[in-house]
C-alpha cells in the first residue's frame, strides 16, 4: 500500500481535496476591526438574542456552518460528516449544533488549534474516498470562554498586558472533491504536544509560540521546504507577544521569517481596540482563515500558504493544580491551482508559470 | 475516485486496517468484578501513587499506551499519530499523556463514545495509507468524573438507584497495516446526536440509548445487515437500564436482540458491586473491548461483532442551564480473519465455514 506520507508528520492528500466553500461570522468588536469588511456576517448583539451567552454561541457556530452550506450552493444531503469542536467543556457548542443538523458528527478537542485539525480530519476523509463533503467548523465568545477559563464578565477583572482577547466568532470550512474550486489542501502536518513549562494562563502566546515552532519545523523538515516557499505563513492566535517569540525561536533554529508571518490574533484587532496582544479563541484563526485569507487565495494574491491554528491545553484543573501549559499546532497547506497562462511566443511577457507553486514570478523569454 | 461508502453514515476500509496490540488496566474494583482476569493490569490503589487524581488518571492512560507497545513488540518510532480523548475538561488526560510521548496527537471529544471514535478515525489513517501504525486510547477516572460531573467524593452524596459507576480504567489499542494480526476493521458506522429529552444527568443509560439504537439502526440500514449477522453486539456503557430501553428501541424498529447482545457497562462489575445499573465512563468500553472483547476474538469464539461506544455529550453548564442531553454513539465492525479449514472428504465433520463471516456453525456432507 502506498504510503501518503512525508517524514514524521506530515500526511499528503494526492486528490486535492477542495475548499468548496466557506462563511465567517463574528461580534461587533470583531467587526470594528481592520478585516470588518472581509466577514460574510457581524453580529450587532453579543446575546445574539439569546438567554444565556452559551446558547448565542452554538447560534453563531450553527449560522456560519448554515452560511456556509447557503453560500457554496452546497447541497445539504452531500454532505456526510460535520467535524469540530470548541473551547467549551465537553464542546457543547459544536455537539448542540450537530444535533441540530443530524448528520454523523466527529467531536474534535484541540483548543484554539480546533480549525485546523478539523481540516486535516476533513481533508484525509474527502482524500480517502470517506466522504463526498465534509463541514469543518469551530466556534468561540468572549464571555463564555472568560467565565470558563478565567473570571465571569460580572466581576470586571483587570485583565493583565500579556492577555488576549478571545475572538466571538466562527468559521466553516466545506470541503469536497471533485469540484470546480481551485483551492485545496494538499498537506497537513500534525502537530506533538509540547511544553516549555509556561505556567501563566493569561499568557497564552507565550506558551502556544514553543508548539507553533515545533509544528512549522517538522512541516519543513518533512518537506524540504523552506518559509520562502509560502506566500503566507499565518499561525492562529499567537497575538503580538507570540508572535514575536516565534519569530525569535524560528531564527534560532535557522529559519528566517520575512514579511510573508503574519498571525491571525494580530491582524484581527486594531490597536485602538485596547485588546493587549491581539485576538485568541478557535473563533480567531477560524474567521480569519474563512474571511480574509481565503478571500485572497481567490483573488490569486496568495497561493500557497500555512495555516497553523495552536491550542493550548490547559484547563482550570490543572492550572489549579500547578501544572504548564501544554499547546499544540496543526499546520495546513492551502494552495490555488493556478491556470498556465497561454503564452504568446511572439512577446516577452512576464507570466506566472505555475500550476500549483509559489508565487514567485519567472522571465519568459522565447 | 471510489468513495468508500455505503450509505448515509458508514464507511469501508477496504485495506482491512489491523488490530495489532492491545492493553487494558483497570482500577481496584473493576479487578474484583467479573472480567479481572482478562485484564492486563489491575491498579490496587485508585490514586496510583499520585498526588491527585487526575494526575492518576493519566498515569493509567500512559500505562496502558505503554503496556500496548509493548505487548505487540511495537517499535515505537514506526507509530505515527496518537488518537483519543478523555472526560475531563479540555481532555487533560489524553493531552498531558501525549506531551510524554511526543507522537502528533489528534485529540477528540466524544465523551464515552470516544474508544470507538478514535477506533473508527484510526482505522481512517491506517487505511488511506497516511499513517503505518496509529495508538487508539482513552480513560475514565471514578473520582476525577464524579467531582467534575457530579459531586465530590468527600461529600459522602448517596447515588440514585438509576445511576452509573464510573470505571476508572483505561484501553489502548494499536492498528497497523500489513500486519499478523487476524483481526481487523472493515467498516465504522459514524452516529449522529440524538436526543431524546432526557434531562436527568444521573440516568446517562436512558438519555444513551437513543443514540445507541439510530447508530445501530443506521449501521443496519447501510450495510443491509441485520442482528443476527454479528456474534455479538456490544454497547458502551448503556448499563442495565439503557440496554433494557436499547432492546425494546430495536424491536420497535423491527430489530430483534437475542443474547448475541450485551452492554460493557453491565458486564464489567457483578450485581453484589453495588455500581447500580453497572459500570460507565471511556474507560468503561475501552477497558472490556481490550480486554475480554478482543481475547474472545483472539481465540475465535466471536469472528464478527459490533462495537458501539455511547457518550453523552452533557457539561455541568448545559445541565445548569436546563438543557436536555444530547448522545452520541459510533459503530465499530470488528472481524477475524479465519483460515478455511481443510476439510476431510472422508468425514462428517462440523466446521466453519467462512473466512471472514459470522460464526453460523455449517453441516458438512459429502
Amino acid at each position: 500500500m502506498k504510503l501518503n506520507r512525508l517524514g514524521e508528520s506530515t500526511i499528503i492528500f494526492r486528490n486535492k481535496p477542495k475548499i468548496v466553500s466557506r462563511y465567517a461570522i463574528v461580534g461587533k468588536k470583531e467587526g470594528e476591526g481592520p478585516l470588518g469588511s472581509y466577514f460574510d456576517e457581524i453580529i450587532k448583539d453579543d446575546l445574539f438574542g439569546q438567554k444565556t451567552y452559551e446558547i448565542a454561541e452554538r447560534e453563531i457556530l450553527q449560522k456560519a456552518i448554515e452560511g456556509a452550506i447557503k453560500k457554496g450552493n452546497i447541497n445539504f444531503a452531500d454532505i456526510d460528516f460535520m467535524i469540530g469542536g470548541d473551547l467549551l467543556n465537553q464542546i457543547i457548542s459544536s455537539s448542540f449544533s450537530a444535533r441540530h443538523f443530524e448528520k454523523p458528527f466527529i467531536g474534535l478537542y484541540g483548543a484554539c488549534s480546533t480549525m485546523s485539525e478539523s481540516l486535516a480530519i476533513g481533508a484525509a476523509l474527502v482524500d480517502g474516498g470517506y466522504a463526498k463533503k465534509t463541514i469543518c467548523s469551530t466556534v468561540s465568545h468572549f464571555a463564555t470562554a472568560e467565565r470558563q477559563y478565567r473570571f465571569p464578565l460580572e466581576l470586571g477583572n483587570q485583565r493583565p498586558p500579556v492577555s488576549q482577547w478571545t475572538v466571538t466568532g466562527a468559521g466553516c470550512t466545506i470541503l469536497g472533491s471533485d469540484e470546480n474550486s481551485k483551492i485545496y489542501i494538499p498537506m497537513a502536518t500534525f502537530g506533538k504536544v509540547t511544553d516549555y513549562g509556561i505556567k501563566d494562563a493569561n499568557n497564552m502566546g507565550a506558551a502556544m509560540a514553543p508548539a507553533a515552532a515545533n509544528s512549522i519545523i517538522e512541516h519543513f523538515k518533512d518537506t524540504k521546504r523552506k518559509p520562502e516557499d509560502y506566500d503566507l505563513i499565518i499561525t492562529g492566535d499567537l497575538g503580538k507577544l507570540g508572535s514575536e517569540i516565534l519569530r525569535d525561536l524560528m531564527e534560532y533554529n535557522g529559519y528566517k521569517f520575512t514579511n510573508n508571518y503574519c498571525d491571525c490574533g494580530q491582524i484581527i484587532f486594531a490597536r485602538d481596540q485596547k485588546t493587549f496582544q491581539g485576538g485568541s479563541g478557535a473563533g480567531c484563526s477560524a474567521s480569519v482563515l474563512n474571511s480574509f485569507i481565503l478571500d485572497q487565495m481567490e483573488k490569486g494574491i496568495y497561493n500557497r500558504i500555512l495555516f497553523v491554528a495552536t491550542g493550548a491545553l490547559l484547563s482550570t484543573i490543572s492550572t489549579q493544580q500547578g501544572e504548564s501549559i501544554p499547546c499544540i499546532a496543526h499546520a495546513i497547506v492551502i494552495e490555488r491551482e493556478k491556470e498556465v497562462v497561454n503564452v504568446d511566443n511572439n512577446s516577452n511577457n512576464e507570466y506566472i508559470k505555475r500550476k500549483n507553486g509559489t508565487s514567485k514570478k519567472i522571465k519568459f523569454s522565447k
